[in-house]
């Protein structure tokens, strides 16, 4: 696995509250579940930043023994990101509790010059400002893949535009497909958001799915249907970090290679719902995924 | 095709508002969609019931014209079953503004003797103590698909419940399947409601495809991502329609053909969406079908 992702995004501690349970401050942040899924398949170079006094030892130490470069970790005067959040029973909606952004809210990444030249980047789903940063300090023009939130285009739509039109891939969700473009269809939603720059655009559908659109491609990866969800946080984080992951340790990010990607993410997902936060997701071997990759090919074959 | 396909259901007059636009009473019906899509397929009998004085003769030969059997149509002294309908914009739900059951009220389906021996029988979304009826009218013991809704579920379970236990195939949606076994999670449903009776049981969801559960298999259809909806009105009749059909014109139910068919039902409940009520239907061909057939199996494809 000489092929380097190098992952830019946030590493928190998270509350969190669903109908199966609760837990405080446990490991959490986009960073994190990306940087666990990803390892998988491809060496991983983190880019975040946690507070000096209260990020445990522990959890530097899972990520490394994963193989996570951490040399791009900051740590900061200050408190870690926290972010407390409890959902509905049927999981279709959560509500924030607390969030606490810390030494998040200055976070002005560094890229050590060890990261310099990774094939492929991914930015995280952070301020798009934090994004530009990152791409104006890469030596080389990677392959950009770009995470965002309905929140960036509230209150930073035009710094986001900027990132996108640098995006080559671009993975966002269905209502953020429906805001961004102003299509009720994502068919159509896509089309628009083509237009933008990327090459390439997935829109995920929860436990419905994903879609990928090109400009002459629609691929559609399903979902597992799980027996029991526990905590859905990080799912989506999970997802694109398992699609990373993959896509850099084949070193192709061709359509064919995409798709593939997306069932890995959509397995290292599935798993990442059925424990709260990061647990099931640190737990989680390479030869599940690929048993829930075999799974996901089965679902819709007709033999 | 010599494999005849005995379907049971409403015929009736729309009137349906979307965002697209309006219709007034146009041919409808649950009966009407399925034959109009299996027909492709198989040879349709079709059982159901019309107003003596207000089916126009033009419907019938719509019918007649693609093969279906309408010995079984029994036009009856009063007035044929209305039903009027709004959707929201974003179709996610439908409002009913006006019911006239008329000759539907007191329907007695007779099978004509040339219907007996149908290896194919798919009971209609219809108050399940007429499946049962039909059920009982059967000289052989056919494959029974079964159609049916939570209106069933709220006011004739017993009833239902009888008809699920002598159901080969049960189609419902998801939030039926939640209200039938009480599971929030499809995959625990479905394993509960296979312990009445069915061997296997498709769980539609819509825009977002639909799910085969049997004892020991899982499979997924996805749906097409529409540019454009015009009215779903019987997109789930159509499904089953060109399901249904499929198994009839192959002669087989094994759990390979029911997911070709389920993908062939997708493909007919696609170009149902497409236009008001059965417009686009009726004027659906058998190469329109197959073109929708390859592009679903191309959706998912990972090449």
């Amino acid at each position: 696995m000489s092929n380097k992702l190098l992952v830019v995004g946030s590493v928190a501690f998270d509350s969190l509250k669903t109908r199966a349970g609760k837990r405080d401050e446990i490991l959490g942040g986009a960073a994190t579940y990306i940087a666990l899924t990803a390892s998988h398949f491809a060496k991983v170079n983190l880019v975040g930043v946690v507070g000096k006094g209260d990020f445990p030892e522990e959890h530097v130490n899972l990520l490394t023994q994963k193989g996570v470069d951490v040399e791009g970790l900051e740590f900061a005067e200050g408190k870690t990101f926290r972010w407390a959040g409890e959902y509905a029973d049927d999981f279709s909606t959560r509500q924030t509790l607390d969030t606490q952004l810390g030494v998040f809210e200055h976070f002005d990444p560094k890229i050590p010059d060890s990261y310099q030249g990774a094939q492929i980047v991914l930015l995280g789903n952070i301020n798009p400002s934090v994004q530009l940063q990152v791409l104006d300090r890469l030596n080389e023009k990677p392959y950009v893949i770009t995470d965002t939130m309905n929140l960036w285009m509230d209150i930073a739509l035009d710094e986001l535009k900027k990132v996108i039109a640098r995006t080559n891939l671009l993975v966002i969700n269905d209502e953020e497909a429906v805001q961004l473009s102003g299509e009720l269809q994502i068919r159509v939603a896509a089309k628009k958001i083509l237009a933008m720059g990327p090459e390439a655009l997935i829109i995920k559908r929860g436990e419905h799915g994903a879609y990928l659109f090109t400009k002459d491609t629609m691929f559609f990866a399903p979902a597992i249907p799980l027996e029991e969800v526990i905590d859905p946080t990080g799912a989506g984080d999970s997802f694109v970090g398992g699609l990373a992951g993959y896509l850099a340790g084949e070193g192709k990010t061709t359509v064919s290679a995409i798709k593939k990607g997306m069932i890995f993410g959509t397995a290292t997902a599935s798993a990442t719902c059925e424990g709260f936060g990061t647990e099931n997701t640190a737990r989680l071997t390479k030869d599940e995924v690929l048993n829930r990759y075999y799974m996901l090919l089965n679902l819709v074959s007709t033999d």
